[in-house]
């Protein structure tokens, strides 16, 4: 079987191991859109035998009871160092918090410290640092290197009268952490944190060796994640790379993320005149740029069909496939119940999709900020003289982030000439990653199935999520490494939004999870080599 | 002649005044739309007469010198007067300026007093207050009683950091004060007070009862007008009505202000969710405010002709005859002039009517502000919840505030209903007033040329002006007495806008055309009675 031969040869040296993973990059690429495989699908020999031996591993073998005994003793003093993580307000996007970043970088520094990680460092970028983190001492020496992924940057705030607790000042409620980043990422990036401290702290070793890749700059669109892992690829090199960003259904139900879309931004700016002006003098008069913008802003999309109006926009978007559109609806969240919780009454978007066809598998230009004249209390009657707008597109299929921003430029450039009176800016943001495809018969997704199988006592599902993280592409494309999701965030944790929340059950299980995790890799390969598993 | 008779006539006594104002008003009614006629077209008699009768007053019977010297005097000092009136931030929109308006009131009452004005006190509303004083002592029982209307409320500074001082600590730069309400209305307001300071600061007395109502409410459209003027209709009763809000041409061109667009606000909320959600999850899966009120707000114009796409809301709006256009052509501002100052190349509008025709003659519905979503540095993935708008509309003939209001609310509830999954939430502001003409042949425009052609040497241009004072409408309907504007700010200072200044030569020249005004009204009623001159 092709993937278990690839995941046999993972075991046989570095050298061999950027080829194996270079092939399966192939194989992903060749096959261009990965199918949402039911598990079950998966080789009944590979899952077998590994879910055998992950048991016979807990049993017989390894007694990872003193971790998780450390992780109950630990919880309180765990839960608070997340919360002195959280109170850090690393806003990536504003240069007014450009310490706050690097604070928590420093942060995180002492605590990967204290967690007993080795050779950790500061990565500097042009932008916001990353933080690199290792423990390559694995008794094994052909034990398999883990990258974890995660971000220590958070979205702004705003706005911030919306919270119910100030959103850098974490509050625990009714079992859940509240404030910016609890959930995405730092509440989620924290777990594997705990997980290989409370190895550490347990052995005093690990089972694999682990690096540590946590990002200032995800909420940026990883600007500079691509020099950061050139000029790095030695020291980021790994045989798996595992994501702590990203999301589950429900604290209940598992599920592999097999599906993101790509993204990129760009800021408009209509200028009408050289400065604000009297509306009643000058109303009815000369350009107004609010309405200049509304009718820019309008013309992207058509109202009736919900498609976007930008010519040639759908061209690299492959149409879903029904067998596509039959995994998406085994989905176990109906639609009517993921919006409810958001106070939408009725998805609203592209005609003939649903609401998870629409925000996993099509693309969109969402304006995600429009604003000018006056906002205040009151009335002041003022014809502004420009008026902006922000906007993030995301991208599927093999839509690439330069050709999408070009058609989007061509149109509204076009759309702008024939608005008498108004010019015109559009500024580029950094903001850009591609959309991210994989499969459930990666390695990765194998060996994290069996784990959530063993710890939830259900079958995990297929889902995807219709965010971006840029790094996967990257991880794959320069590191030759295939990213796995595992991550314990949910839906419903109002992530980019007022009352963000993490759940500490969530938080516990899936540093449960990540102790298995390494244990469960480790015991894997182990076999392999032995030759009692056929893997 | 009607008009000599009418102003005539206003000198028998306080009753028949109101039924002469009256028929003034009614004169204007019926006529409906007043023409901008030009100043050599009114009665050749009733000029000669008061022109000659002007000059052999300021020559033979009273020596205005020693007021003009206590001005020259006391420049500086009304200027730090000024100064610290401005730098009150008496911002009426503003419920966090409430208390600031009535410091202002307060300082206001202060000033007036030093001033040797009488019965000086502040009128409460349920907004914000006024400020009445009066001085009623003319030594002529017949003398008229002249109404000076101002405002000290001043529009938001927003945004502030656009301006090169802050608007609050007023700076003088080149013979020009910076501040906000340096010239709406502040500075203008004290034009007349310190004419009337110089005069009894001088004579110990003035020759014509002068009250003063000045408003804190202007700038949110006088909401609380109507009340204050019913209820206190003895206290303000009075002959004439000049307004120190207004404008003239340029500091050497004189001008009578004719016409004034009415106007009405309300504010747009579109809601499509309880919560912000993540553009990534949800976006082109739920209803983006901000695309629906793009599209909403695109639907009120159409960019093509420039034209408002309201059902109906030109039905009360009549069309300009060709004796009105011809008499708009002769105003000497040319419009790339005007624009030029704005850095507007184009007048952009109503197709078929120039830039004075669209902003003094024609409505228009002007979005005043626009806003949602993330504002700050950068890129939030955030799809809001809601979206808002401002609007400001202005009304022109007969076109009531509550009909066209009425209009607009149907077109955005009909069009709102056609957008999926957005609740359309329509607020009514208070700011209101009506459309106001009056003519160049009402005695008191008469005088006020008469005093312009004495102190600039030239002819008075007819003007108009796009935007609103509702206070001259309710003092024709309940006082039943007309207003002349006599104010003297430009339209390139910025008002409403960062940066606004006054010219201070403008100011000082403003203070002797009050002082002569009040001499000029006294001395034309004397004359009158005496039979000297046949008004």
């Amino acid at each position: 079987m092709e993937n278990t031969m690839q995941f046999a040869s993972r075991t046989t040296g570095p050298a061999s191991r950027v080829v194996t993973a270079s092939s399966i990059m192939n194989h992903c690429q060749k096959r261009r859109r990965i199918q949402l495989v039911p598990v079950l699908r998966i080789s009944a020999i590979l899952l077998l035998t590994i879910q055998f031996h992950f048991s016979r591993c807990y049993a017989e073998a390894i007694d990872l009871n003193p971790v998780e005994e450390w992780l109950a003793e630990h919880g309180d003093a765990n839960l608070q160092n997340l919360i002195d993580f959280v109170s850090i307000p690393s806003v990536s996007s504003d240069h007014d918090h450009a310490h706050d970043v690097r604070e928590c970088a420093k942060w995180l520094k002492a605590d990967l410290q204290d967690a007993g990680l080795e050779n950790v460092e500061i990565l500097e970028t042009k932008g916001h640092p990353s933080v690199y983190a290792d423990w390559l001492r694995a008794d094994d020496p052909d034990a398999p290197t883990v990258l974890i992924y995660g971000h220590f940057d958070v979205q702004p705030a705003d706005p911030v009268d919306l919270w119910t607790t100030p959103p850098f000042e974490p509050h625990v409620r009714e079992g859940k952490l509240y404030g910016r980043g609890a959930s995405d990422d730092k509440g989620n990036m924290y777990v594997p944190v705990v997980a290989i401290k409370a190895y550490l702290k347990t052995f005093k070793k690990l089972p694999v060796n682990v690096k540590l890749l946590l990002e200032g700059e995800e909420e940026i669109g990883s600007p500079h994640m691509r020099q950061l892992l050139e000029h790095h690829a030695a020291k980021f090199a790994a045989d798996y790379a595992f994501s702590a960003d990203g999301g589950m259904v429900s604290p209940t139900t598992p599920s592999l993320c097999l599906m993101l879309r790509g993204a990129f931004a760009m800021e408009l700016t209509l200028r009408t005149a050289d400065r604000d002006m009297h509306s009643g003098s000058f109303g009815g008069g000369v350009q107004n740029p609010l309405h200049a913008m509304a009718h820019l802003l309008a013309s992207l999309h058509d109202m009736e069909t919900g498609r976007i109006n930008v010519h040639g926009y759908y061209d690299d978007v492959d149409d879903l496939t029904e067998e596509e559109r039959a995994d998406i609806a085994k989905y176990p969240v109906p639609e009517s119940e993921r919006l409810r919780h958001e106070g939408v009454n009725v998805s609203v978007g592209e005609i003939g999709f649903n609401f998870y066809e629409r925000t996993w598998a099509r693309p969109t230009i969402e304006v995600v900020g429009m604003w000018g004249g006056f906002s205040g209390e009151g009335i002041k009657t003022v014809l502004p003289r420009e008026a902006h707008a922000k906007l993030v597109c995301r991208t599927v299929s093999s839509q690439s982030a330069d050709t999408s921003r070009k058609l989007i430029e061509s149109h509204l450039t076009l759309a702008a000439a024939k608005i008498p009176g108004a010019v015109l800016e559009i500024t580029r943001n950094p903001f850009s990653g591609s959309p991210f495809k994989t499969s459930k018969d990666t390695p990765g997704n194998t060996v994290v199935a069996a784990v959530l199988r063993n710890l939830f006592g259900r079958e995990p599902v297929g889902m995807g999520m219709g965010g971006s993280i840029p790094v996967f592409t990257l991880l794959r494309e320069i590191l030759s490494v295939e990213t796995t999701m595992l991550a314990f965030g949910h839906s419903d944790e109002n992530v980019h939004a007022p009352d963000e929340f993490g759940r500490i059950d969530s938080f516990r299980k899936g540093e449960k999870a990540y102790v298995r995790l390494f244990q469960g890799l480790a015991d894997a390969h182990a076999a392999s080599r032995q030759g009692k598993v056929e893997l």
